[in-house]
């Protein structure tokens, strides 16, 4: 039992995602945030903002930053947010006007809501390869098992027999709706929030959606139309995507646990779970945590959408509470996926079945 | 305090809506379903599955069909769903051959979940209506508030002036977000679901996917590539739509809320509800149940992604699950989108607000 | 599909529950706010605070008294709550002074408050009475099976016979605690809260504390120690109750259905639901139900505690929120325990299990 | 962002507890389960089922125990629990007859359920004693406020004043009620369930009772009347316990967040949090923070009633679920109780309410 299932030295290995979880260190946010302020340099002095000077210098500065960890964590211990500390450490070691040039216009939000959707974009990505191997993966095994047939079960109870085909299909349709649903969301859910201190984008000459414009493509990130901090609702699409990728994996679990019981036999795993208790036992452990992950996102999911009533011109209570809700999806969906790989590079179908 | 909220006699003014309602009562379930056996029956007889005759007598049954929902009860109390009952009903006065071609090749949950996504479908539109007439609504005060400026609040602070036109912005961008948004789940949303006993939709002559392409035809629904019980996500899509209408109307309800506050004084109400207790208060009624129904939908969206883990073929208890959640959904951004539409109409900026 | 699942005529059979849904007519709420009024009235007399004779006034008004249900929702949509026209009706056929006296020193939330607590109360009872039903069947059954064995099954797989009055003490075990902890509960979820206008008895003339004594005694209530109308938590416990019935009902229908499985057989029910597809079929589907009304309950809960955030001295938006909630969770736990008896009555070891 | 919330090294500050972190690392986990086992040996000593020797080859063996940990998450990603591979490490090092002593009749759920009762245990008394500290300091702030008057507001409309400590118990009651509600809640909460492979103490010789009040009484936990691992109700009580903590103390961060509102400026905060864009705003951090984990809790807590499903003798899905959500509830909890004692002790009447 632990507050990190994702990181917990003994649990990781059950319920965590390395490849995942380098998207969630600390050292990725601050890079993340300083590509940001980079990137934001870069655009204020191609719009005359600010000095080209000035933005080679923030561009020096942030390459060759070492951050302070511990005075990260007393500032955002008191302010909410980890930028005013960040910004302090690296004006630090600048002259005063490029100091003055850093952040010009911009507010704490703007860069952890940037550095969230490169990370989110990047996630994202990473999830929708691992969706593309498992629907190969299921299309080979529908292959394989040509006119194989199994028993239906609707409400529980034995049907009617049907073609294996149909149930990898049940698995495998909704993962190929949840790689053409990425590109749907793609452009709320990745996209630069800029802003500036009340979203007005008010302290940029007018140059503001300019500068978005350019900061967004530097970033790799969609350009929104407008530039408030109050548009969450792309966030919950994302969380929603992730929900239906557990979802739809929890689906399987479920699936296959019923599956595997000792008297319906249907399938068979190699390499079950052992018991403390009884050596005889070979429990479908992979398939149980695809259900927890689904109905972890499933609970999970609610508070993004409680995030949505974000009082005025920015919420710190609403915004706060995405940060301790949406990574925590993402890894869900990312172990969801890991172990679903993993699930069916174990499975056939059972010598009875196959059989017929 | 009643279970019922949005149809009980004297909370439904509050809380209720009499257009929306329209879709959910059990006549306009029956009547749907009755489309869709008629509609089925046509197709069928197009294909050549059944007689011309057969289709036409089911028809005439349908139109001049009186149901006995008493006995409906006792039947979805004993089956789990309405469907045999109805089917019984129907049959009773049909002639044996007839009666036999009804619902052929179909199974209960082809039925529900058609005349669910006919009702979700008209719903949508309803609320889409609404959706632009908010949207125009927030347009025109746009334009009549001009420059005018209001306090930003951060963190619920006062930060900067900024133009009212910005917190105009901040209500009406998610509304023709989710007005785009509409489209794109149509397809996955409104798609007719049609598998017959086990989702093979193999008892159809392999006319199967002609005769659920008419029958999608005839009802306006669209028509899903598969055919399986399983695909819930397109639900799971439109409660999430649901959703973020309300949530976005929930964060408008939040800033009048805080707007109309006695010591902000930035907006002025017209005709705010009355206390039993202290005769001088006007008390922002609408706003607040602007902000419990997002509350509300957030709260239930949870529960239709614990039904993604949709077991087996067909599960009885992940569905029907949804029917306790789903239309209560589509009722609360009803609920929502009305009274958003009345708030609108009386407020106006405070008279010290507009000149500054 | 409806919004009133537990009272729609084609659903109620199979989601609601005859006996409880009296206590959420407008009706029995009406009758309980009368019987409030009546009781604060008598109070007030008993400590002087009124006239004898308005207390008596008020009394045969609220006995003779019928509601415009039309004005009353009419009232409830501006006002948010039906309190402030129900005393318009009221004094509309009182004298001036004992109209005055009406209600005097009361606020809105009194009442409503008081009305819920009160039929609240009644609920818990009724699902007590149930509950002790379902302890003393199970116990039978316990008896009946004496040293049968049964399969166990951890991690769903086949673990170790055991005796399958393990598995009733499974069931019953947590109703027994539910009928314990609805003690402990009791005076917090059954408490009168009364207030006044801002939740400090300051318009009573320093009788409060005993006013409110009196009023609880009168309408079978605790009496809190305190007045605040923010004091939510006991009913967030009556929640927490409501859904720990349906949890545990619920892992006793999951575990029917899975020993229901053709392919397990352990337990055989007589009188299951029927298929309009697969005539051979016969559905668990109260077994489903009581999975259904247990995530429904687990998803419901959630608002319940997001009510907690109660701003200041009275919030609309999270009191109303509380109104959308926990009647529907009342209705659930009935529908639950209603089903679990019935479904109790249909079940028995198979033979094969009896038999060893 | 990070998946790691309460742990991660910048938002640590902000969200995490270091008291309470330290009983949810991976050591403190196995030493809890050290402790188990060695009290299982040292009870079936006494009751005559292993040797002595045996016991206190365990104990000596259990001391001086340094764990394999990457071993030990191997082993947790094949079983689904760490105990399998921690037997094995434990026994490596004991003869054999010592070896086959150790575990004997117990299963991996016995083992984690005990060290997730002790631990929490002890987060419960941490709890405790911060509510206890939280009482006191209002306390004083109320003697020190004596008569001083507030503005009540109710439905965010001002509404009469009242005393300032109507307010301070607002916040204070509740936290009184939890700490009455750990005393009822602790023999379910914090109770041993102990029940061998399938939770009926089969291999025990019929002491299983004895065995298990004797481990209970060496861990300092309570003696369950069963020893079911399906008895999960006691923890969804604790998790509620902790919601309803949040919550106060989320209704309390709600009232400050509205009374520093500058317009309104009945409290003054000492040491707001700083912002990045406008050095002259002085952010509520910690009050937007009591917000945060509230809805946090609120959310999560529905996943618990959820795990109630809990199929069969055992269930991997449902259990595993409860490791992801309860300790995450009990951060959230000592963040919360931590962030408003800081609140707390900077906060005061403003200069103009003191004067009134």
């Amino acid at each position: 039992m632990t507050a990190a299932v994702f990181s917990n030295p003994i649990l990781a290995g059950l319920l965590g995602d390395e490849e995942l979880s380098s998207y969630f260190t600390a050292e990725s946010d601050i890079e993340a945030m300083l590509a940001f302020e980079t990137a934001l340099a870069e655009a204020e002095a191609a719009e005359g903002l600010i000095p080209a000077e000035s933005a080679a210098a923030i561009a020096a500065r942030a390459a060759g930053f070492a951050p302070d960890i511990a005075s990260l964590a007393d500032g955002t211990a008191r302010d909410g947010v980890v930028v005013p500390d960040l910004l302090r450490q690296l004006r630090s070691d600048l002259a005063d006007d490029h100091a003055a040039a850093l952040h010009k216009g911009a507010t704490s939000q703007d860069v952890i809501d940037a550095s969230m959707a490169m990370r989110m974009q990047g996630v994202s990505l990473v999830l929708d390869r691992r969706l593309a191997a498992l629907v190969d993966g299921l299309a080979e095994w529908s292959i394989a098992a040509a006119d194989a047939e199994v028993m239906a079960h609707t409400r529980m109870q034995a049907a009617r027999p049907t073609r294996f085909q149909r149930k990898l299909s049940a698995w495998s349709d909704p993962l190929v709706r949840c790689r053409l649903r990425r590109e749907e969301i793609a452009p709320r859910a990745f996209a630069l929030r800029f802003g500036g201190a009340v979203g007005d984008r008010a302290s940029l000459d007018g140059k503001g959606d300019a500068i978005a414009a350019r900061v967004a493509e530097i970033l790799g990130l969609w350009s929104a139309p407008g530039s408030l901090h109050t548009d969450r609702d792309g966030i919950v699409e994302f969380g929603t995507w992730l929900s239906l990728i557990t979802g739809a994996l929890g689906k399987f679990g479920q699936d296959v646990v019923l599956s595997l019981q000792n008297e319906v036999g249907e399938l068979a795993l190699q390499g079950g779970g052992g018991s403390s208790a009884m050596p005889h036992k070979q429990n479908p452990v992979g398939a149980e945590v695809l259900v927890t992950l689904a109905r972890f996102n499933a609970t999970l999911v609610s508070g993004l959408h409680q995030s949505l009533v974000h009082e005025n011109e920015r919420s710190g209570a609403a915004w706060t509470l995405e940060w301790m809700i949406l990574p925590q999806m993402a890894m869900a969906a990312g172990a969801a996926t890991r172990t679903a790989q993993d699930l069916l590079g174990r499975l056939s179908l059972a010598e009875a079945t196959r059989t017929g």
